[in-house]
């Protein structure tokens, strides 16, 4: 109770409301006081602040009225003209104007796209584990997931068609296949350009739609480009998520879907927020022309040399029965610990001690993946990884004695 | 069909999907080329494009790390301090650090409460004619809006009562009271005193919630300040909408809403895009406190100037049989043609004469209102307002005789 305002407003929620439960509402910067693996932020030494102070200049002052009044829901014909030059240049996605919408980071993107596609009961297939912001939209909705794991190559596609299989044997409405193609969001595996295939050709063979969500894809420091299951996809099956979070700033909130046309107009319609950071827009729309690759080529080296640290630490000093796997990019490593290692609770002890990283189990739908840890190496300066992943191991290995059969 | 992506997506979209239809895309940029009373933009020249400079500047060199970097969901604390600073003083409203939700202006924020508390099937009690933007959320969650009629002293609530007894007759599940009760958009009236607290008693009544959007708080250019539903209502049924687009800039895109706090985590549940702004909402906090009062005392001159001058136009050469409302504040101008004269089709030839205005109709969730117009004196220059009215005038007066009887 705060001033007799509150009360219980279980009967004057929506069904959506109901099942939405209340946010877990995280402080970032709380995370600036350990040695962080647990979120997956840029470096912030990195964060191009002198170069967004000119542009910002230059671009208030170019253009002080339309970067600063209303702009189109769809994002400022700027912007979309920047993303799409990039994806042009660097994806191979050749789109138009019409088939791009800019959202507040993907993270919007993958909300829209749930609603546009899900109705409560359906099934989601998305790989296991996944990206946990994908979860409160699933919830929302009132899908489900069918998980498929993934492996040192990607999603399992032999247990994709035995899930899709299933499922319309079962009746099920099967609303899209999510998925994260490169370095992905945990495990830092990348799908291989064969299994890329295989789910466009399942997607079309169960007449399904597929949510490609590539959020690093800027960020590989080993290995060479695979393509877009966007592009290789030729029925308009996919659509393609992407954002600027990880290269130019988080803090703007900028993030786009390519669709076709009239998958557009409909995301559009359910973005009724009046267009995402019209300012911010505009800033990004200059920044990225002048800025982008030597920025992102610098990034590359940073966080290249970053995860080898991590790599490095971990083969010093984790103990045996543990296994990793080593991404050719993104943010996260994937920690598998001996069985019976519980990560979820060792984090209190793990900030204890002054490190934070994330328990395997909120990459899961279902809460599996107790003995898992993702470990984001983009945050932590340098300087430290050794000193935390030896804390970390410390810890696990006291956890290991504890569960050890007597 | 681009690119053979094109399908008929009907089977695959969701309830939702389908029921949010085509988004209509506006490029608001294509305003500036006529005298245009059509949005509800700010005034483009008082923009504060110089203080944006020079705040973002100083941010950016103060605070490089946490206004590029990622932030809480609910906003990050700097703005929420800011806001809640701003309300107590300016509002009277004295919430808590977690009783407010920073949205992507206040657009987001009736977006988030209409998904919090609308069912499809429920009724949705408004004002009638009211704010066209919160239409599409209304269509998207599938509830209904029952219509209730303004007058000159706002929402009528004789008529409120009889409606809510009417549907409580109907066993219909009303989700929320939706008002706008300063310089409503877009009649530009305010709701009485005597009435917000008669609508607060029928809430309670009724045992429904209220919705106060209040947006254009701020911009009062007669009058004296009258008390927000919000601090009438001592049951925790109302959540208060805001928003920096009309005094700050419409690209910062930077709302919120006040709730109780259980309401508050609920939306925040809903709302799975990262947070909004992070970046212009460190800007935004650190302007507020160094620029608010000044440039909003600036705003309310400006606006209260042309307001008289497009009052004073529609006196000289409006035909007899208009009407039109007289605001104290806000953007608006409500205007009643004679009978007959549809301002829908005649929105085509206006702009031929190089204005623009908003159909009336558009304000009527039942598109009813053709005689109608809404003005909005915010955006065309002082010079050019006069010149806009005397060609609407003409416009009316050739389209009168038309539908005159023979």
């Amino acid at each position: 109770m705060q001033n007799g305002r509150e009360r219980d407003y279980t009967a004057y929620l929506s069904e959506r409301g109901n099942r939405a439960g209340d946010a877990l509402i995280t402080d970032p910067t709380a995370s600036a006081r350990y040695i962080s693996f647990i979120y997956g932020f840029p470096d912030s030494d990195s964060l191009p602040a002198p170069s967004i102070i000119e542009t910002t200049t230059q671009v208030l002052t170019d253009n002080p009225v339309w970067s600063l009044q209303y702009g189109a829901v769809n994002g400022p014909a700027p912007i979309r003209e920047a993303i799409l030059a990039k994806l042009a240049r660097d994806q191979g996605i050749v789109a138009s104007m019409d088939e791009i919408l800019i959202t507040a980071g993907s993270s919007q993107a993958i909300q829209l796209v749930v609603q546009l596609l899900c109705n409560p009961g359906d099934t989601i297939v998305a790989e296991s584990p996944t990206f946990l912001g994908f979860f409160d939209d699933v919830t929302n909705s009132g899908a489900t997931i069918a998980a498929v794991p993934v492996d040192d190559h990607g999603m399992r596609v032999d247990i994709l068609e035995e899930t899709l299989a299933g499922l319309k044997a079962d009746g099920k409405r099967v609303s899209l296949i999510y998925v994260l193609p490169n370095f992905q969001n945990p495990t830092g595996v990348c799908t291989s350009e064969d299994r890329r295939q295989r789910i466009v050709d399942l997607a079309s063979e169960y007449d399904t739609l597929i949510v490609e969500d590539d959020a690093y894809f800027d960020l590989r420091y080993d290995g060479k480009q695979l393509p877009t299951i966007y592009s290789l996809d030729h029925e308009g099956r996919t659509l393609y998520l992407g954002t600027l979070s990880k290269t130019l700033a988080a803090g703007f909130r900028i993030g786009w879907a390519v669709a076709p046309v009239s998958l557009i107009r409909r995301l559009a319609a359910l973005k009724t927020d009046g267009g995402t950071n019209i300012f911010g827009s505009h800033i990004a729309a200059a920044w990225l022309p002048e800025h982008f690759q030597s920025h992102v080529s610098e990034l590359r080296s940073i966080y290249g040399a970053r995860r080898d640290l991590m790599l490095q630490a971990l083969e010093k000093y984790m103990p045996e029965g543990s296994s990793w796997s080593v991404p050719e990019g993104g943010f996260f490593v994937w920690l598998t610990l001996p069985e019976g290692v519980d990560s979820g609770p060792m984090l209190a002890q793990a900030r204890e001690l002054g490190i934070e990283y994330l328990p395997g189990s909120a990459c899961f739908f279902d809460h599996s993946g107790a003995n898992a840890i993702r470990l984001s190496f983009s945050f932590a300066h340098d300087d430290v990884i050794d000193e935390g992943i030896r804390r970390l191991s410390g810890l696990v290995r006291s956890e290991m004695k504890e569960t050890a059969p007597a």
